[in-house]
C-alpha cells in the first residue's frame, strides 16, 4: 500500500494503519520521511502524559485502567510502552496482545511496545514517533509508559504534557525515586498499591520532598521546574491499580493539570520537546552521514584502533573526525 | 594546583588528586582535554568489570564484597556508582561516605558516584572518564555498577572488559532481566540472595536464554555477542553478598573470562567501547557548537517554535539546522 494511501487511513483511525505508520516511523523504513511530514500538520491535539515509576511498582496495570477509566468517559486512548529491556519491537507482541484483550474488541485503546532501537537513543525518537502517530489517528489522551529508573526513559517521559510518577510502599532504597531529579519532572503523584504497610511514610516523603523543590521551601508553593510550575502543586493521590481504586481521581487531576497549563504552558512543554527532538534528530543524521561514507567510516576505524591502544585519547580522535566530517558534508553541498 | 601536578599525584595514586581529576573530568571543567590527553596514555591495564542487575537486586553490598575479595588478594579496586535518578554527583556524596567507611583507611579502594550529568548522554562520558583516572592512577581492578534497567545505564556496563549480570530471585515480571537483549551482554551470571525461593527457577531460566542464545541453539555453545563469546559459556555462580557467600568465586571467573579473551578478545572489546566514546564526544561537541553560535542557537529556538507549532516537522526541521551548522562550522574552518 502507497504511504499517502496508509496515511489517509490512519487519519481515518484505521488501526492497522496505524499499526503500519508507527512500524515506519520505529524502523526508519523508506518513506518514513513523508510518512513525518504527512502526519506532523493533524497532530498536536491529543493530551500527551507521562508515566512512571520504578519496576514494580504496578505501572502497565495502572496505565490499563487510566485507559478504561477514559473509554468509560468516551475518549480514545493509546498507549506506547517503553520496554528497554526488550530486543523486540514492531508491536503485536505476547505483551501487547495479554494487555489488548482487556480491550478486547474496543477499538477505542490501542497499545503499542517500544523494544530497544539500537543505541544512541532511538528509542526517544521512536517513541516521539510513535505518538504522534496516535495523536495525527485522533486517539484523544496518548499514554507514554516509561520505567522510571534510566536516564534516558525519565527524560522520554518528561517530554509529555503532564508527567505521572508512580511511587509504591515498600519498596527497598535502591529503588527509592524519592529524590530531587527525579521528583522534578512530576506534575501528579500517584502512591500505588496503598494497602501496603508505609504508605504514610511515602506520602509524607512526596510532600516534604515538594516542599524542598518550592521556591523558598515555602508548603503551598510549587516546585520551580518552569513557570507553569510555579503556581501548581502537584497532587498525591492514592491508588489501588489491581481493582481500579483512585484511577478516576488521577484522571481528573491529569484534567485540572492540562487546564492549568492553558495555552501558554502547554506551548511551553511542547517547545522543550520539539528542542530535544531536533536535537536528537541531528545527531541521527550525523551518524548516517558518516556510517555511509566509505572514508569517514574507514578513519572512524583507524581512529578507534589508536584509541584502543592508547595511541590517541577520545577528546583528540573526536575533534579529527568531527573536521573530516565538517569538510566531507560541506563539500557535499 | 595546576593540571600537569595533579596528573602527576593521582598518577602516583594520591586519592586527593584522583577524586579531583575525576571532578575535572566529569563536569568538563576547563582543562578536562588536557588531563585526558595526559592521562590517557597510561591507561589500559585495569580490568574494567561491569556489573549491573535490576534495582533491589543488592548490587552495591555485592560490588563492595567484591572489593574486598580484590583487597584480600592485594588488588586495588575503584568503584564507579552510576547512579541516574540521583541529581548530584562529583563525588563525596553522603552515600559514598557510607560505602568507604565500610573500607576505611583503605587507600586501595576508592569509590565515586556519577549523578545526572544532564541530557544526551554526558552520563557514560563523564563515566568513561573516571574509569580511565582510577585505571591510569593504577587501580587494579574498575567496577562499574549500574542499574540494569535503563537501555543508557546497560549500555554503560556493557563497555567493560567483563560484564558481571545479577539477578535475584522473587521480583516480580516487571522486574525481570531475563530478557534476551540483555542476556546477551551478560559473562558472568550471578544470582544474588540464593537463599530466596525461586532460586532454582531463575537459575533454569538463565540456562535455557543462555541456550536459546547459543549458535544454533546447542546448549553446549555460548551466545553469539561476538567472536571471544563464542567458545565462552557464562558461568552462573550463587551469592550471597551480604554474608559473602560466593562471591570469591565470582571473582574467580571474571579472571577466568579475561584470560579467555587474551590480547584479541580484549581488543575488541576495547575497540568497541573506543568506538561509542568517540561518537558521543563528536555528537557533543557538534551541540557544544550549535550553543556557542548565536546565529545557530536563534535558528533552532525558531524551528522548535515552528514544530511546536505544527508548522514544520522534527524531520525536516533537523535537516535545515544540519545544513546550517555543516556551513557555519566548515566557514570556521
Amino acid at each position: 500500500m502507497a504511504v499517502q494511501e496508509l496515511v489517509s487511513r490512519a487519519l481515518a483511525h484505521d488501526v492497522r494503519a496505524v499499526s503500519r505508520l508507527i512500524s515506519i516511523v520505529e524502523d526508519r523504513r523508506e518513506g518514513f520521511e513523508e510518512v513525518y511530514a504527512s502526519i506532523y500538520p493533524h497532530t498536536g491535539k491529543a493530551h500527551v502524559i507521562g508515566v512512571t515509576g520504578p519496576p514494580g511498582s504496578g505501572k502497565s496495570t495502572f496505565v490499563d485502567k487510566m485507559a478504561l477509566e477514559y473509554r468509560a468517559a468516551g475518549r480514545t486512548v493509546g498507549v506506547v510502552a517503553v520496554d528497554p529491556t526488550s530486543p523486540f519491537s514492531g508491536g503485536a507482541l505476547l505483551g501487547d496482545r495479554l494487555r489488548m484483550q482487556r480491550h478486547a474488541l474496543d477499538e477505542g485503546v490501542f497499545i503499542r511496545s517500544m523494544g530497544t532501537r539500537g543505541r544512541l537513543g532511538g528509542l526517544s525518537t521512536a517513541t516521539s514517533g510513535a505518538v504522534d502517530v496516535l495523536d495525527a489517528a485522533g486517539f484523544d489522551v496518548v499514554l507514554i509508559e516509561t520505567v522510571g529508573v534510566g536516564q534516558s526513559e525519565v527524560e522520554i517521559a518528561s517530554l509529555a504534557d503532564t508527567v505521572i510518577l508512580i511511587q509504591v510502599p515498600g519498596l527497598g532504597d535502591d529503588i527509592q525515586v524519592i529524590k530531587a531529579g527525579i521528583m522534578e519532572i512530576g506534575d501528579v503523584f500517584v502512591v500505588n498499591k496503598k494497602d501496603r504497610p508505609g504508605v504514610e511514610r511515602v506520602v509524607a516523603e512526596i510532600k516534604m520532598a515538594l516542599d524542598l523543590s518550592a521556591p523558598g521551601g515555602h508548603p503551598e508553593g510549587g516546585a520551580d521546574r518552569d513557570a507553569d510550575r510555579r503556581q501548581w502543586r502537584p497532587p498525591i493521590l492514592m491508588t489501588m491499580a489491581e481493582s481500579g481504586e483512585g484511577v478516576a481521581e488521577v484522571v481528573e487531576a491529569c484534567a485540572a493539570h492540562l487546564e492549568h497549563l492553558g495555552g501558554a504552558g502547554l506551548m511551553e512543554r511542547r517547545l522543550r520537546r520539539a528542542r530535544a527532538e531536533t536535537m536528537e534528530i541531528v545527531s541521527q543524521r550525523i551518524w548516517r552521514g558518516l556510517r555511509e561514507r566509505p572514508d569517514a567510516r574507514q578513519e572512524a576505524e583507524r581512529l578507534a584502533a589508536a584509541i584502543a591502544e592508547r595511541r590517541i585519547d577520545p577528546y583528540s580522535a573526536a575533534i579529527d573526525l568531527y573536521k573530516l566530517l565538517i569538510s566531507a558534508e560541506s563539500a557535499r553541498g
